[in-house]
């Protein structure tokens, strides 16, 4: 039972390099709530990883107290977990209606439709979750459409969620962010701000979604002759409604191209989000009817993706479209960091195929969805709360957040730089870091769950890196001694390559037969240390070698 | 014997992504010369690879023609080949003072050292290379000291090669880039203009790298009591001159960290480029005897490498120095592109860890070797050649350096945008694309030149990304039967945490054991078909159990 003293808790949990993006969770006495479920992209180093979920573990030991999971928009970031949420916990989600949308579409992919109650909320309702928490979602204008920013009233005091936000006050949608609520809010009194932080880095303010367009409709003026293409993300519906407008304009058919594009666009479309006169969309077949001037072509692939249509594209392997001489390619995105090099590829070959191809850096074809500092400053002022929590950002953008916040006239001890399972403890007049809960990511590789840990990574960098040797051989123990009856063989895979290398191979086994020789002169016949001494004997000649250090797996059969 | 009918050949060898980066090369009759002789660095998908060097096979066709190497600068991709060069091939080497004492230190790691000629030359040198060439060195800037242009004489005409530069009015060393004498040249008549194009997307001027300095200056008395650390790299001596006069100018003694900071402060100031104080330079073990205020600290990292003095310093590694509150951390350089997510990581743990850093982005603490739009119109509006081969730059910016050279006035049928192996043939007034020589990447990989291709590649991309599973068993063939005598038996690495997945591990021998079955039914007595019969069914159990796709390894011992 709630009584008097206890305390909000407010943490986050998932993630990898960025904090508080993926999922937020306030609790208090024995309600929780959970803000977005989503998944982090895995790092480099995390081979052959699809996805990173976050660590549920706190909440399944406290699932009876979960009332509900709030989403604030349907970007991957935000929604991705919630599958494999599904599988361990169960609550009812709230969402608009596009972010709801989105949502059925990957739990049909999942089979988990049904699982959960879904609960579809406009901007502006309310509802109650639990004993302690009444929740309010707050229009704000961001790089898909339907987003929302978060407020919660909760015992001690008046909680703020901004979700991902840019202040676009002409956005594609018609709706602009819903200012005076955050201000009436402020008046009020807000106890904490959970705050996005992506571009806190960046002075000034981020463009207005609709001067892409304006852009979009220069590039098309300029190039009545030009077949021309966009590769944009899938989710950003405005930026696709954008394209259709410019092309219904200039009296061309459009082309979707890419699974997840189609997807976006089919739920868009069905859910109202994207307005496409009759008789424009067109299939792939249907493109040789059309000369160039009477095409565009939306497609996946603005992130240099290896397998998305705009790189089979530019490499010649789509089935449907080849690039030629003359082609218009509009990349309408930015590189995500660590994508850098292969939309780079990507651009160069398309460019070896005669396109002319317009990226960012050349016009201004893209604009962020996130807030940068003086729109970060105006959510502040009109807020105003007593205690501040950078969220979505690396540590040191949540830093750079805490020092903006301070230049504004925030006391630096109300702000709360925190990383993920970090618990924030706030009564009505007090804020303090409290115990930290279990938190950290689970790793998702095809249908495993958290079944590839750090031994197992630490494996595949190995292999990546120098490949692998098998030594193989039958053996017989009589009399304690050791007696080799068949091989040692050795197969190698991406060490060396075998045909120029037989002489190596060949010394290679002449080794493991030493080393059993070895093992049998010391009367050494425990397998596993057989098999170190082999390693090691192996580990050591094909260092001198080759300065290469593969994996050595000796296989000692028992005849 | 050169005969009248001779044409000059120019074409580049080696280089990834960007084109014409690490040798180019000039052929005329009997004379093979080379300009640079550097290594690529490996792409991603380049598992375990450690440098990517040209082919030399057209020049070791070629070996009795070849009467030099030029080299423009001491950077890494302009000549980190010489020691494999040389390995395969011999030629007299000619650079400046500072370029040839770094291609000694990198003689003397490989144990070369005096098997080739080397000949110092300084700007304005003119030197003789075969019957057919005569070579000028002309002084340029750029973002390590001694950097030169080469102005090649060819009996066809003059060739000019930029070599990578800036135009930097002020550059620490004193000397400007010798602007005359291109224009010079220009007016005498150049045939063929070879030009850097890495900034050409780039509008305006690269700053000076004396604004870096005054920035430096800016940080060094705003922070009179914080220990100050710069990471930058280690080849860039005047950025290290200008770290080193801040530091003289407020009392601070210096620290060098990092092997090949070390060995680069050492070479240059031997040689004269880095003029430092006595007493200024102090060991590890000395900084205890000094306050923060006392000390600046140069170490290398700047690109977040993990094994770099920067990013151990980071993670608390580092034997001698730790990061604490209040130090001041400069990373005085760019993200080479692949580089931003590490350096980024080593951002946030400098943070963590209490350090104020300043980067690219929030101060101008570092400038660009290379030149932007205006620069390189510039040596075009000096040089006016007859015909232009744009260099050193992706695709892309070859492309853009096309348009650019176009935009001033030259006629785009004499611009030629080549690849790595494309050859130019001229004569005194013509240009023309001829037959391509062979190209492409030899692969280093520790001791190893060319023996991981992309067999090897492909197999450590497979292993990297699931694992390895090894199936073993022993068999006896007896009277056309297969007796299975001992296993089968599985190991996997990389694959699945195999504590946590018994049954399917014991499932996966079934599947072996099932499938030799399936053999001996059918009386399939040859092992490499049994070995694929077993590896198909494995597959197929595998990915239907859990989506992934290990390397299967099925050996067969016959007893």
């Amino acid at each position: 039972m709630p009584t008097k003293k206890s305390k909000l808790k407010v943490f986050s949990l998932g993630g990898l390099d960025e904090i508080g993006k993926n999922m937020t969770v306030l609790e208090y006495a024995n309600d929780i709530i959970i803000v977005d479920c989503g998944v982090a992209f895995p790092q480099d180093d995390m081979l052959g990883i699809d996805l990173v979920i976050p660590d549920f573990s706190y909440l399944q030991k406290n699932r009876q107290k979960v009332k509900g999971i709030i989403l604030t928009h349907g970007h991957e970031d935000h929604i991705g977990s919630i599958p494999y949420f599904l599988r361990e916990l169960n609550a009812p989600i709230y969402g608009t209606k596009l972010t709801l949308g989105l949502v059925d579409n990957k739990l049909k992919e999942h089979n988990l439709l049904g699982v959960a109650e879904t609960h579809c909320k406009g901007p502006s309702d309310k509802f109650k979750l639990g004993n302690n928490f009444t929740v309010e979602l707050i229009k704000t204008t961001h790089s898909i459409a339907d987003s929302v920013a978060v407020a919660i009233k909760t015992p001690v005091g008046m909680v703020i969620h901004s979700g991902d936000f840019k202040v676009d006050y002409t956005p594609i949608s018609g709706e602009s962010i819903n200012l005076q609520r955050f201000a009436q809010l402020g008046m009020e009194g807000v106890l904490l701000f959970m705050c996005e932080s992506t571009n806190v880095d960046q002075p000034g303010y981020t463009m207005s979604e609709r001067s892409v367009g304006i852009i979009f409709e220069s590039i098309f003026d300029q190039s009545p002759n030009q077949r021309i293409m966009i590769a944009t993300f899938s989710s950003n519906i405005h930026r696709i409604q954008q394209v259709i407008n410019s092309a219904v304009k200039h009296d061309r058919k459009v082309l979707i191209l890419g699974r997840s594009m189609i997807n976006a666009v089919t739920t868009a479309t069905e859910l109202g989000y994207l307005v496409i006169p009759d008789n424009i969309i067109i299939e792939a077949s249907e493109v040789r009817n059309y000369t160039d001037a009477e095409l565009a072509i939306i497609t996946t692939g603005s992130q240099g993706e290896p397998m998305a249509a705009l790189s089979r594209m530019a490499s010649s392997e789509h089935r449907q479209i080849e690039i030629k001489p003359g082609d218009k390619v509009i990349i309408s995105a930015s590189p995500i960091p660590g994508n850098e090099k292969t939309i780079s590829r990507v651009i160069n070959e398309l460019m070896r195929r005669g396109a002319d191809v317009i990226y960012e850096g050349l016009m201004d074809v893209h604009v962020s969805g996130h807030a940068k500092q003086e729109e970060i400053k105006l959510l502040h002022a009109l807020i105003k709360p007593k205690f501040l929590m950078p969220i979505h950002g690396e540590y040191r953008h949540l830093k750079q957040h805490k020092e903006l916040a301070v230049s504004i006239g925030m006391n630096k001890d109300d702000v709360f730089v925190m990383t993920n399972g970090d618990v924030l403890e706030l009564t009505d007049s007090t804020a303090a870091m409290g115990t930290p809960v279990q938190s950290g990511q689970v790793l998702v590789d095809g249908l495993g769950v958290g079944d590839v840990g750090s031994a197992v990574l630490r494996d595949r960098k190995h292999l990546a890196q120098d490949g692998l040797m098998v030594v193989v051989a039958g053996i017989c123990l009589e009399g304690g001694r050791c007696v080799i009856v068949a091989g040692p063989d050795i197969i190698s895979r991406g060490f060396v390559y075998v045909k120029e290398s037989e002489e190596l191979i060949e010394e290679a086994k002449e080794v493991a037969r030493k080393a059993f020789y070895f093992c049998d002169d010391k009367r050494i016949t425990e397998w596993n240390y057989i098999r170190n001494i082999i390693r090691e004997h192996l580990k050591n000649y094909l260092w001198q070698k080759t300065k290469r250090n593969p994996m050595i797996l000796p296989i000692i059969m028992e005849l």
